[in-house]
């Protein structure tokens, strides 16, 4: 499936964070799921020669004005079970929408028949949107996070899928029963994973303690001890969210001053750490995410909706050391689960730092923008040597846009750039305007 | 057209701002475009009888669930002519996006086809998001503005249509000629709407300048003196909306301390008046909109984005003072024009000032947001007595939404309560989700 494409034609992709690049005229030929050449300028009758001449496809696709491929985009931060309440409990306190919303919701997920149909709805919702790499939140349910894996796998997407260990401070009806029990889970879910895709083509396991405010010292200790023995996992957590949740962790570990210790202190901060919002940052902090190499999942969407809550993120300050960022969608916390939507909201959060910091923190342009929700999303999940951009060797993550399709998008006019029909799809286009979407050159939509 | 009509199932409205009513088995009843019943509590089975006792119309809409009708959508603010810039120069300065992007665009409605085709698709694709009544800033030229009121009232849109008047601090290319043509093309446009519907069933010209800074004060006196001989048409103009054109104003009117005061003194303040944004208030500029009765158009979308800037409007003071607010896309310097984003950027933007504001004014609520997009613009646009919620007696501007239409929105669950579907719609639906669309009883979209 998929294994020989071609395409000619206008490829957009990002070189790095300023440094957009807009190729007319591609030839791009994909072979076994990777890019193997991306040729600029080639005059579209010359493309049948040229493939002749490399024993490729003879089949290409030629796009029209207004179409165009970019890389699939990543969703660094998102909680699955929580696809089926997205929008609800907007006005809630955030510890009343856990406790009247999503907790209960979550708690549904012992029900395999129900996690089938929500995880198999998210999922197809995810590719749909054109998220072809997500960082899946389970529940804490061992059976459900493995259904939630085999659709991953079955339905192409690539992913990182991790039970959430949560063994107190949560309700009664929905925490780990144990300290030992959790770590079992987890085990297990890591097994699982690696049967089912033992090359981990697709999937990987990701460690997922919700906060600390939810894991034992000893649950962290034993999270922190597979973290170390399996340097292939990565690990997620939420990190300086909300002042509340701040505090809450200050109490419960008195002999920490702040999160980046904290979690540092169990083996959790390393190269391969997501940590999802980093909203209250000092410097000591971001300079420690720094030298730990761990990545920012920005959720703007988020930040400012859930629990009346208004928090911009410093993405400036972090993009200035060089610290990784993504973005997340942090469904259904975050109402939308579309990563156009999470772009024009970081815009939004980007301008509030940039009138906040007197014009210090400069907003975020759409360039910069689609280079966190493609190749910064990748960076931060630690799969830029696969994914993010269109660089030979790296596997054809793809959309192909189109920008005609009856919707709402602003229509084309003769006159528009490519650049200015780029602006138009990310700032009003919308999954009528993806096409097709590949993963590992697989078509998972069409 | 849509004489007669009749729904039973579920119908959702705003009595008040913080007063949403649920109908359940409602039965409404349209007739010539009015609403001439609207019972509560009405076994489906009783249907049929009950209409055969009114000699009603005996064909019914009977909503499933997931089904249910609101009131449509008021836009309070947006430019027509900019329908085809949705997006573009998101990251530009102000005056650069003006004059990079918005005035050569709007230059071109001077070519009568191209004001004919992007008017054309501007009604359609409100109409298509459930906006039924729109008021729209038209180009400075009396030939396209004319066009827009044709097609509106071709369409069935509910609309405000205003030349553009602005004669100073523009490009040559783009300004009036002179005070005199501004308001000779203003009084064209005004007779123009009254031949082709004299009883204003649908169409209002509404005297229309820019800002203060672009009109002579000429002009401003020449559009005063309309506005009083003239006491049924509306007025709309930019207030307050940046600092730059805050200062530049005072710039050119030393003689007053502050926009309120400015175009009060040139009769341009009454209860007809739509003021765009208002960011930037004093407590005795929003004493003198509460006195003079005129209404805000809150605008989060444009506030939050174009021209890098980011400004939240203190909708909950003018809430708490009793001062009329309805919500505008300002599409296309806002870059969507459906009243769901800017019911949720609106969201947003009161997150914004509840912190800002040390917890004081309060974020603004779902049912709160409604209103705001429904009965509160109606009473912007002073047509609460005809529009804005389904109050026997008024007119039929109607929205069927359909939840289960394939799309992103969140999907149903068995136990979902009415209040839970209607938050999902709000948060998660889009103009999928928008079966049809009556104005006057007339049926717009299907």
């Amino acid at each position: 499936m998929g294994e020989h494409l071609a395409f000619h034609g206008t490829v957009i992709h990002s070189l790095g964070l300023s440094e957009l690049e807009i190729i007319e005229d591609a030839l791009m030929v994909v072979s076994d799921g990777r890019i193997v050449r991306l040729d600029k300028h080639i005059p579209k009758a010359e493309v049948p020669t040229l493939l002749e001449s490399l024993s490729s496809p003879k089949e290409v696709r030629y796009l029209g004005r207004g179409e165009f491929l970019i890389p699939g985009f990543v969703d660094t931060h998102n909680h699955a079970p929580q696809y089926a309440q997205r929008g609800l409990g907007q006005s809630m306190h955030i510890l009343d929408w856990l406790d009247k919303v999503t907790f209960p919701n979550e708690a549904r997920f012992q029900d395999i028949g129900y996690a089938k149909r929500i995880y198999s709805q998210c999922v197809d919702g995810f590719l749909k949107q054109g998220i072809t790499t997500a960082s899946y939140y389970g529940s804490l349910h061992a059976d459900a996070t493995n259904i939630l894996a085999d659709l991953c796998l079955q339905k192409g997407q690539r992913a990182f899928v991790g039970k959430c260990n949560m063994n107190r401070n949560a309700p009664e009806f929905y925490r780990d029963a144990s300290v030992e029990s959790s770590l079992a889970d987890t085990e297990a879910c890591i097994r699982h994973i690696r049967k089912i895709d033992p090359e981990g083509k697709l999937l990987k396991h990701v460690l997922t303690p919700r906060f600390a405010t939810t894991c034992d010292p000893e649950l962290l200790k034993g999270l922190g001890k597979i973290a170390s023995e399996n340097p292939d996992l990565p690990i997620q957590t939420h990190f300086n969210e909300a002042e509340q949740e701040i505090n809450f962790t200050k109490t419960l570990f008195p002999e920490f001053k702040n999160e980046a210790d904290l979690y540092e202190s169990f083996g959790l901060l390393n190269r391969r750490s997501i940590l999802a919002h980093c909203c209250f940052m000092t410097d000591y902090e971001m300079d420690r995410l720094k030298s730990l190499e761990c990545g920012v999942a920005h959720c703007p969407i988020s930040n400012m909706t859930v629990g009346g809550g208004f928090m911009a993120s410093p993405i400036r300050q972090f993009l200035g050391r060089g610290i990784k960022v993504g973005l997340g969608t942090d469904s259904g916390g975050g109402y939308s689960s579309s990563i156009l939507d999470a772009m024009r909201q970081a815009l939004v959060a980007s301008n509030a730092r940039e009138v906040a910091s007197q014009g210090q923190d400069r907003g975020l342009g759409i360039s910069e923008l689609f280079f966190l929700a493609t190749l910064g999303g990748a960076q931060v999940c630690c799969l830029d040597d696969k994914i993010g951009n269109f660089e030979v060797g790296k596997e054809f993550d793809a959309l192909l846009i189109n920008s005609g399709t009856p919707g709402i998008m602003t229509m084309l006019e003769d006159w528009d750039s490519t650049e200015t029909i780029f602006d138009k799809f990310i700032m009003t286009g919308d999954d009528r305007n993806i096409d097709q979407v590949y993963v590992r050159g697989r078509l998972v939509k069409s």
